[in-house]
């Protein structure tokens, strides 16, 4: 990391978060300057260096960067739309989590004030916030970010992913479904071994390194998608799917939930009705790539 | 790996896997017996140094030690039904996929003939048996396992959980459930991703890295389920359920399939419901538990 710490920086919403991102521009010596709607959740930061603006047209104007991070777009649109006249010539980094859509939509409302805008999403929790573990995704324009990033590297791992600004929605949302079926797979294969006595702690190792294990393969099924071509070098869909109904059975049998079982045989069912049974499960990116009632 | 390479084994079932079963025997050098209902599998084998068996009961006789893997317990019962006089102080491994409570029949019908039992299930394709990355997972006595392992070493990466015989199976379907979801999370993030033109392989290394991530908190997430107690150190699960219904929008939006996403916030929600909100994601073990319509 190459910090740049004397850079002035505006922090706009002190929710859990924004306190937490203002209080890592400060420790890192950042001149920090803060608004919220609600005065008195400045107080600490106040107490700790940091300038609270009088109004968020005054907080704008205070630094080269603002950063806000607030409940959402709107809120987000509401509170800037009065002060818009002071974006101009100015960076806006928005921590707001949204949808792709909004994002983009956001970015050309800046743009079109004078504003440059990079499009952020925080995958961490506020007490994450200034050490490595916090993964902070970016988008939108290369040299937006570059310029920043000496700044932005007080807040943890910031990435940038491409200049689209809806990807850093778009890439959260995807690692958020990866870390939730992680976890609940686990939780299926813990309630299921936990109706043969086996505790918790025993399984998970077993668990961690099966998940670990199929991350790997991720980069060459990736091959597949790209090329459209799914040969069933390792397994057919068909013959995975007589696993899964085993899945189910046991599920069933031993009375815990069959829910995501059922969920993962319905797609591969669908995929097999399509015609793919003879080809390999990257095939699915077709099921997963169309809304349910196509 | 301690290997014992001049044990006669015999292999009962030549299908996919029997074959390269009996192939990974031959190899490492034990003499081995075969019998398949259809004799002509057995060419090959037999070519390469395998004895055929004339009937079942032959096959039993000779080895001191059996691999059985059909189709299914039904069809291993009815083969072996008709020579059960000859299991008497023979070791018998049942390597045919089937649930935990056909695995516990089983053990007790062998037992009841005299024979020593263990149930097994295998973790991989046949191309990959003979080699470390063929993972086999044994259930049963102990001393049973202890004393063949020299043999089956010969077959991978062979892996023993515990005495009650049910545990192949149930670590077995565990297992896929959380391959077919992290595959499915994957394929459900380079959906969303495609959207934004981003190409498979360049999203894959992302989910890679958050998979694997996120298995490495389960040993520790197992503890707060084996002591009962789920307090939101991390995050609440209200917090994770407003994620949730981004996850959803976001998909719905750009036009992927949302059913996922949305088991993933019905579990979250149900458990809310029951009041959990304010604790820790792995609360959600008390639905994977029970069946849904409880
Ligand atoms: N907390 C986390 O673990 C976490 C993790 C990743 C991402 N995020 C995202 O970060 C953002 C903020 O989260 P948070 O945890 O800080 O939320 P929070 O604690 O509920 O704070 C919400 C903030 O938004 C402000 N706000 C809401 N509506 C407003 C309006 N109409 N006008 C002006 N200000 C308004 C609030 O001001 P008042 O103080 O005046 O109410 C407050 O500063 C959200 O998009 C969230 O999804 C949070
Ligand atoms: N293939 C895999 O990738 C894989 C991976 C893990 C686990 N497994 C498990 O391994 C087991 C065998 O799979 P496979 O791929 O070898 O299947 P397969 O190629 O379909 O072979 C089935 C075998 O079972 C025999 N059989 C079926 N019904 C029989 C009956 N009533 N009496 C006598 N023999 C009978 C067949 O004999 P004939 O030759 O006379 O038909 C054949 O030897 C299954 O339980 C499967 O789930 C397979």
């Amino acid at each position: 990391m190459n910090r740049k710490t004397d850079t002035p920086v505006t922090v706009i919403g002190l929710g859990l978060m924004g306190r937490a991102l203002a209080g890592a521009f400060l420790k890192a010596g950042h001149p920090t300057t803060v608004w919220n709607r609600t005065t008195s959740r400045a107080d600490h930061l106040v107490a700790e260096g940091a300038r609270l603006a009088p109004t968020v047209g005054d907080a704008l104007k205070a630094s080269p960067l603002t950063i806000i991070c607030v409940t959402d777009y709107p809120a987000m649109r509401e509170l800037l739309g009065a002060s818009d006249g002071e974006l101009d010539g100015k960076m806006l980094i928005n921590l707001t989590s949204g949808d792709s859509a909004q994002a983009r939509e956001t970015a050309q409302w800046a743009e079109q004030r004078g504003a440059h805008y990079l499009d952020g999403a925080i995958m961490a929790i506020p007490s994450a916030i200034g050490t490595a573990e916090a993964v902070i995704l970016h988008s939108g324009p290369r040299p937006d970010f570059e310029a920043h990033k000496p700044t932005l590297d007080a807040l943890g791992t910031v990435t940038y992913l491409g200049a689209d600004h809806g990807l850093a929605s778009l890439y959260d949302v995807a690692g958020l479904a990866m870390m939730w079926s992680v976890l609940n797979a686990w939780l299926q294969g813990t309630a299921l071994l936990r109706t043969a006595g086996v505790d918790a702690a025993t399984y998970a190792p077993f668990a961690r390194q099966i998940a670990a294990e199929v991350a790997g393969w991720l980069p060459g099924y990736a091959e597949q998608i790209d090329s459209g071509s799914f040969p069933a070098e390792v397994s057919a869909l068909e013959t995975d799917a007589r696993a899964m109904a085993h899945l189910i059975e046991e599920s069933e049998a031993v009375g815990v939930n069959a829910e995501l079982p059922k969920l993962i045989k319905a797609m591969a069912d669908r995929s097999i009705a399509a015609g793919h049974g003879g080809e390999q499960y990257p095939v699915l990116i077709e099921e997963f790539g169309k809304p349910r009632n196509d």
